[in-house]
């Protein structure tokens, strides 16, 4: 029996400002990657966001980034390694924290924006950023991006860690996603999402543009929830991988 | 064997700028409280401060205030009341985590600032705080102002506290601080503070300016940093009380 | 023949959230009051939202508010009032310069959210503030809240100014809004707010809800900008007025 | 009779963090670059600072920088163009229009931090940002790093200009500075700061620590001010000025 997680950015509203429709979303989704109010959150959306997804037994995420509200997290800064590390690990202390203020459990970690796509072209940043982490909770389960070097990184480390692979994105054939400008780069139909993933986590691949399968551990599905077809998509590719026998379920996180 | 816990606000530093001399300082004190990244310190401050306290054998507390980094927390503001609560919870959970991370343990809280002010005069306030707090960890020893609506709230709670009073404030006689625009207000000499305090701590009382006892639980004597002479007034502070047989020791918290 | 101005809170997004449908009302507004990146806006949204007002004949205002971007400054502060007035010229000063380097000019000052709360109900606090941003440009025209101490303020000043009173909101008998909690507080349906307006006008009244008339100068009349009727509450109103033969256009600012 | 103007980096102090004697600095210098409130600097510090220039007939600049303020701006951030052109119009806005309410004047512009660096190496960004600063402004004299793209920009853009040099750091013989992780990078000691400096300037020429001679043009000297020894090697610099009979005196700007 094939099984695969969900996953979703969310408590990315900050104050007065609304992003996303995570209520509808936490009923699709099995993990939740949650924002710890450096990129985007406060504590009064983190704590909101983490309840409802406990509520509704999605899987819970700390989502660290650039402390860089204006931006989003999206641009690339040069800070200290240090100051990155120090920075994750206040992140994650926080998310960590206030979930078990409200009875919840932190059970995995994902990097955001453009964090993440650094450390997916660098596995040492990788491995500094998942270890600064760790070393606030250990137990932490390290979403990675199959066959960057942030799989290399918790390859490396022999940590728990669980891989994605992206619902609404085009692959090349070395693995990197096809440039947004490029047509077909980003996939907007419902009815083309679903059975894509259906296709890649049957084949255990992932299946890039040309047709080329490259083996990867595919954990969990990223869906996307600041799109206007966010909402749409997520319950297209559910009731696709459900349809053909796939279970969606929390990962459980496998060691290398 | 009388004993007591001498501490001061640390950790206030912010990215490129200094505040006070913390190296120092906890060569004297022995407890520390350190802010949360939210009126001061960031997360590079946060982590070497806590490591420099660590090794000194110095308690860690837990120092959270208003998110008003230019006002430094120390205006009051109209924030609703759960999101005051999450804000703590949140400034909490970060220090808890990020001491873990360098194998170091929170020991105490202590409100900061204009925070620390509102719950002074407002029991109920008071209570919700440190409930928030103590939602993170229980373990937490809630330090409070003696005499004030802080200690109100702690009795009523039932959890373990730990009494403070100023080694540099005069007090009147229904135990609120002289204010400070009053001629005798904020005591600037060593030579005074110190015997000052081993008389208090001795008493097993808080002295007011008209000599008035007002009997408290004396387990902590704050000390500020901020101040040209803190240096010189702590270890005077220090110096006294130890020529008095009064043993510096971190409290271990009692519960009313 | 009457005239009267639409005024609207604008230029309210930052970063990637998304506040307000700007582009619309700026259709159906001759004023629009633009943020100034203390409690909203950045210096994208600000110029962006700046340029579409200048192509739509709209008439800029600059509308500071406390620095509090999480509680989108509708949080009472105690801030000192020399750092407030600093922090108006700073806005103020952001607003005129920016709308300069776009061809474009600041015609207007209206305080927003908690800010302009207190400056209602203290004409001393009013009065150092309109002074702050008239130090930076003389030639503002002051929008003040019709028959509070706002008024009072730009009265004893002798500057000039334009009177404003609310679309959505009912009247107590002194001229104080009814309080938000109580019944008919908030108007919502379009067909009775643009009616309500024409008759205002036409008296150049405030008609409270028990049906008094207290004589003021309606020079502009606020519409929210960030309610899911905003937009057809706007063209309610004035499709009302145009219907009365009331012109809507920008007001000339006035002197007591 | 030649003459050269003094500039150092002012008012960046932070709420209640104090940085470098500003007002010491202000009786050596000509010329002060006054931070914005993005990198350093609010505007309660912007405005004190502003002040004591204009008593001391300093001349005053508006020194704009990457919105991060616990990077102090030091860090380069991936901004999109027109974002950054928006920020340093938003900044020199509102450096110019707080100026204006107390009755001074900004005359020049100074790029600072990882901002300055960048635009030292690319004129193409140097063009981009000091068009945006001229278009609040088009009085503004542009002080450039002498012999970098941030010169080849103002050439380009014909708008007057001040070419500047560094007091306490080494040239390499293409004009850049010597990598501050090498001996003799950093001059420390007043006793030659000085003597180099009437030396550069009566040659009209960087001299190089190979002796190589770049003739350029200098019209101010960059003094640091937040070093322990900044006072020091103002006065030092300033005296061997007057020594030599060089006068110290705010440039006019020269058109390329």
């Amino acid at each position: 029996m094939k099984r695969v997680d969900l996953n979703a950015d969310m408590g990315e509203s900050f104050g007065p400002w609304k992003m996303g429709d995570d209520a509808t979303l936490l009923k699709t989704v099995s993990s939740a990657n949650i924002a710890c109010g450096a990129h985007a959150g406060d504590p009064d959306v983190m704590i909101a966001t983490m309840r409802t997804a406990h509520e509704n037994g999605v899987g819970i995420g700390t989502h660290p980034g650039f402390a860089d509200l204006q931006g989003f997290g999206r641009r690339r800064m040069s800070v200290p390694r240090a100051s990155l590390q120090n920075s994750v690990r206040y992140q994650v202390a926080a998310s960590v924290g206030v979930a078990k203020s409200i009875g919840a459990k932190v059970r995995h970690l994902k990097l955001h924006g453009a964090l993440a796509n650094m450390a997916s072209e660098d596995d040492a940043l990788a491995r500094d950023l998942f270890e600064a982490a760790l070393s606030v909770d250990p137990d932490l389960i390290v979403m990675v991006l199959c066959a960057t070097a942030q799989e290399e990184a918790v390859r490396a480390l022999g940590c728990s860690f669980a891989g994605e692979i992206f619902a609404d994105r085009a692959y090349n054939d070395d693995a990197t996603l096809v440039d947004r400008s490029l047509p077909g780069a980003v996939i907007h139909d419902p009815q083309i999402a679903g059975p894509r993933m259906v296709e890649m986590v049957q084949a255990g691949a992932i299946i890039t543009e040309s047709g080329k399968r490259i083996e990867t551990s595919i954990d969990t599905i990223c869906l996307h929830g600041d799109t206007p077809t966010a909402v749409e998509i997520a319950r297209s590719v559910r009731a696709a991988l459900e349809g053909a026998d796939i279970v969606v379920k929390q990962f459980d996180g496998r060691i290398a």
